[in-house]
């Protein structure tokens, strides 16, 4: 059935942290929200670009060799087989796009992950 | 270059209403922002799906036997082969999420239609 999905109301039925859920899939893409804070596992996805939209707060995207910083309203893309790490101080809340077949973490096997994301 | 884009300051750029700009773009899809007022013209897309976020205002999505409100914060996703026509009474801003070979009229030619978008 198409209908209206928003955002705020699938927020509020999240309550763990780096647990990304699936909202959305459009053309075997996905649309997930997550709410993070702290530091993620170093990863990259061999295959698949990522795209990072700050919902809530303020998010920095470390590199290898730099970091950027992705406030409340802007949006990162991370091309595939670039190692990053997100990094927050307080809750942030973001919405990813990425392919079906990404894994959060990557090929990297962490307490945090995540295998087949939760649909809400 | 990686970099933040900020969404915002990407929609003061925008002063065409109907005329989506690309703001970035990863696993051959991109996002997309417009300005929209009125009713835009029936069509659908053969092969791909359309996400549409609202940012700004309250916009209709009329499909051929329904209509469906999509609010200020909230996402519809049009599927393929689904004729349908955008409708708003005041401006209204939205993100656009569709492949890079979507055209915005489908294969309608219109007034409207704009071949290539450009990137800002």
């Amino acid at each position: 059935m198409i209908k209206a999905i928003n955002i705020k109301d699938k927020l509020e039925l999240i309550d763990e942290l780096w647990t990304p859920k699936v909202i959305a899939e459009l053309n075997g893409q996905q649309v997930k929200l997550a709410k993070i804070q702290g530091e993620f596992v170093w990863h990259d996805h061999k295959e698949e670009d990522e795209l990072f939209y700050v919902l809530k707060g303020k998010l920095v995207m470390e590199f290898r060799d730099r970091k950027v910083d992705v406030n409340e309203g802007e949006l990162i893309v991370v091309p595939k087989g670039e190692e990053h790490r997100p990094v927050t101080k307080e809750e942030v809340w973001i919405l990813l796009f990425e392919p079906k077949t990404t894994k959060h973490t990557g090929e990297v096997k962490s307490d945090l992950t995540v295998d087949t994301p939760e649909e809400i």
